[in-house]
């Protein structure tokens, strides 16, 4: 993604600090100010996305140009962004972790302006998919066992959002995706059926299911719902002794409209009674966590379920009140004092503690130089503008957040809204925000 | 973009076909089932990019050489796929135009092969523009004569997302963006500020204002808010004379925090008793159209507003019930008839009429070859595969989204649900949905 993806006023502040020679270390931190009202926790997700952005971070020799054309420039500056590159520290949180509000994620320590630079893409990769790894925890939490497959790419917010869905919320538990690019760039498991609009061109529904097992001889799921779902269902078990003949089976069907649960049961029944137990239900069509948590509270007979728009665009919390903070410059602490808007200031590091279950027990949220016993989350990943490590596989992260979720606090798994996790602050940052105040106050009545 | 980015079952559909020789013309068809509650209208956007993904579509020899090793599909399926190119014929409602829901705005016809295999990117192309500038167009209305820019690509859904916001924001009436990648591609007006951190920075604010407007000698808008807004006004106002005898003037001040109504007012206060009236106020910060309105109607003096992450992800509806539906196909017109989600079949138009003052009046939903007087806002802007004309200029786009939003009857204009937009369906589409269903019928009592 090029270079120019950003806020205007970046440019404007580099150039500014272009003109004052203001190079200092800058340390700013990610984080979600609040959850959101319908979630307990977030998964931290896109890191590697963040990774890739910042060790490829240049502006190409057309980019430069367009910038020196545009008359907002200075010819100095333009030349410093065509040799800028990302020589900075980045501490984060692993992917797939829980983590909540005012706990940063990720750390970022470089001079002024490349840690300046980079706040509105970082914001851009790391909002989408703590979102959507948030919402598909859920959609798993509430549907154990049962296969799930992302079906959202059509209505997520563009293609990038579509691949980012795909992986964020396999990474959070899903079975697979629909999206074959993503199937293709991160070796996730692929699923389909067919559309309404393969029935619809054939001159019947039989003939169509026929072409379409024979066209798949073992992985075909065909869609029961584009007239009569349950004559759809007779018209599939007629068809069975043929094919079966031929060495042909239909894995599944798929319903996608009308009562799901009342649908479900009597197209089971109907397979059941027509030899077709292998068959597996298969059900979507405007689901989320609670519909799947419905669905599957009543016992409804239905192997998986594909979740798409709901999730993928997070309907129910479509943002996250998350920022991208400057913490320290020039090795002093800082903090943004806006009414209501006010932060902890400095480095920090994030400790979490078990019970004697494994279960989470608190967080505490502390400076990064006086850290209490437990397991601190943000570790070290990039110095230098250079990964410390291969990027993890996305099973390992996978298999993080499910370890993840089996050990959150047993009322946070809940969809319901539950008291909040316990995250107490250190009163060694209690003491730094109260050292940034003092020093703030007195180079105010200075400047006043 | 990749071919690839598409959902999984299009290829198995598309090998279905290939394996029975399916190629017959296929006619489908976008629309919007129904509108969101708080959404009177909608507007046309994004016509362009699916031009666009029309025309390049093709499968690398690196794609087909994943299909082939992907053990899904037939070599013989995976040539015809290399081979593919769209050749198809595309109609549309130009962008810009207000539409409503079940009036189609697009139209491709093409061999089934390709008019399927579309579907993905189509839908998910079409609906994000058309839902943003239907945002935006909202916020245009609740603050006419006012400066409004985008703001939102770092909450918004990845980068696409951040780019296809900026574009149907501008088209459907705002200013500009803070987009510096979508300035360039598209020309689109930029607008930046400074960030809290650029204050926090420096020693003391006055310094960072001052620094900042050195920087740029005309068009410095500085942030207030940081640590107390109308202090920060004041040292403005100290700071101006300094500035003005070398001839450099502070263009805007932002405010980002706070009560925004009630600290603009204060703020213009200082700087108008300052000498400050040229000073342009703008305000930012979880703006909204509602909150947008509420300020205008204020009379709070404020001359500019950016807003972000609420139209960036259409908060309040961030997706529309959109599909893309199979009309036609082998020249008999197809119909869904799935519980709730019956479509009107065939190739459609839409005429809208206009009353003596030039306000719209009614639309009509009629068969393409018997359509009544008015003005047909499907228009056909592609033939086999190939663009008609050349890309409308944005300019031109955003003047037909003026003049539509100015020519919606004035209860439509309203932030609040307005009862809805007159559309009637044409005796000859009732028709044509009676013969569909006819013809269905008598298939599925032989299929039975």
């Amino acid at each position: 993604m090029s270079a120019l993806l950003t806020d205007l006023y970046q440019f404007a502040m580099l150039q500014a600090y272009h003109d004052g020679g203001m190079r200092g270390t800058a340390v700013f931190e990610f984080f979600v100010r609040a959850l959101p009202e319908r979630r307990n926790f977030l998964v931290a997700a896109g890191l590697q996305q963040v990774l890739e952005y910042l060790e490829g971070l240049r502006f190409t020799p057309e980019e430069t140009a367009w910038l020196a054309g545009c008359g907002r420039f200075k010819r100095s500056f333009v030349d410093f962004l065509a040799a800028l590159r990302f020589t900075g520290d980045v501490a984060a949180v692993p992917e797939g972790t829980p983590f909540f509000a005012d706990e940063p994620i990720l750390r970022v320590v470089a001079p002024l302006p490349e840690a300046q630079l980079v706040e509105t893409r970082l914001i851009n990769l790391l909002q989408f998919q703590v979102m959507v790894a948030s919402k598909a925890a859920r959609v798993r939490l509430a549907a154990p066992g049962k296969l799930l497959v992302d079906f959202g790419l059509r209505r997520a917010h563009g293609a990038e959002a579509g691949l980012f869905s795909a992986r964020a919320s396999y990474l959070a538990g899903f079975d697979g995706t629909s999206n074959v690019l993503a199937g293709q760039r991160w070796e996730i498991p692929l699923y389909g059926t067919m559309a309404h609009s393969y029935v619809q061109v054939h001159g019947s529904e039989s003939e169509a299911f026929e072409r379409f097992a024979r066209s798949q001889p073992a992985a075909a799921t065909v869609l029961l719902d584009t007239y009569d779902t349950e004559a759809a269902a007779r018209k599939l078990v007629r068809l069975a002794p043929k094919l079966a003949r031929e060495g042909i089976a239909v894995a599944g069907v798929r319903i996608d409209s009308g009562d799901l649960g009342e649908l479900a049961r009597r197209v089971r029944r109907i397979l059941d009674d027509g030899g077709l137990r292998a068959v597996k239900v298969f059900a979507s069509g405007d689901l989320d966590e609670h519909r799947v948590q419905a669905l599957v509270a009543g016992g409804t007979p239905i192997d998986g379920f594909g979740v798409g728009t709901r999730m993928n665009t997070s309907a129910d919390a479509p943002y996250l009140e998350c920022v991208y903070k400057l913490q320290e410059y020039d090795g002093r602490p800082r903090r943004k004092r806006s009414q209501g808007k006010a932060t902890w200031p400095g480095r920090k590091q994030v400790v979490r503690r078990f019970d004697g279950h494994g279960f989470m027990a608190g967080d505490v949220l502390t400076t990064a130089d006086a850290v209490p016993p437990g397991e601190g989350l943000l570790r070290e990943v990039m110095r230098n503008g250079r990964r410390l490590e291969a990027p993890e596989p996305l099973e390992t992260l996978r298999r993080r957040a499910q370890d993840g979720l089996a050990r959150l606090p047993e009322s946070l798994r809940s969809l319901s809204a539950a008291p909040p996790y316990p995250v107490t602050v250190a009163d060694t940052l209690r003491a730094l925000a109260e050292e940034a105040d003092r020093r703030a106050a007195s180079s105010e009545a200075e400047d006043a």
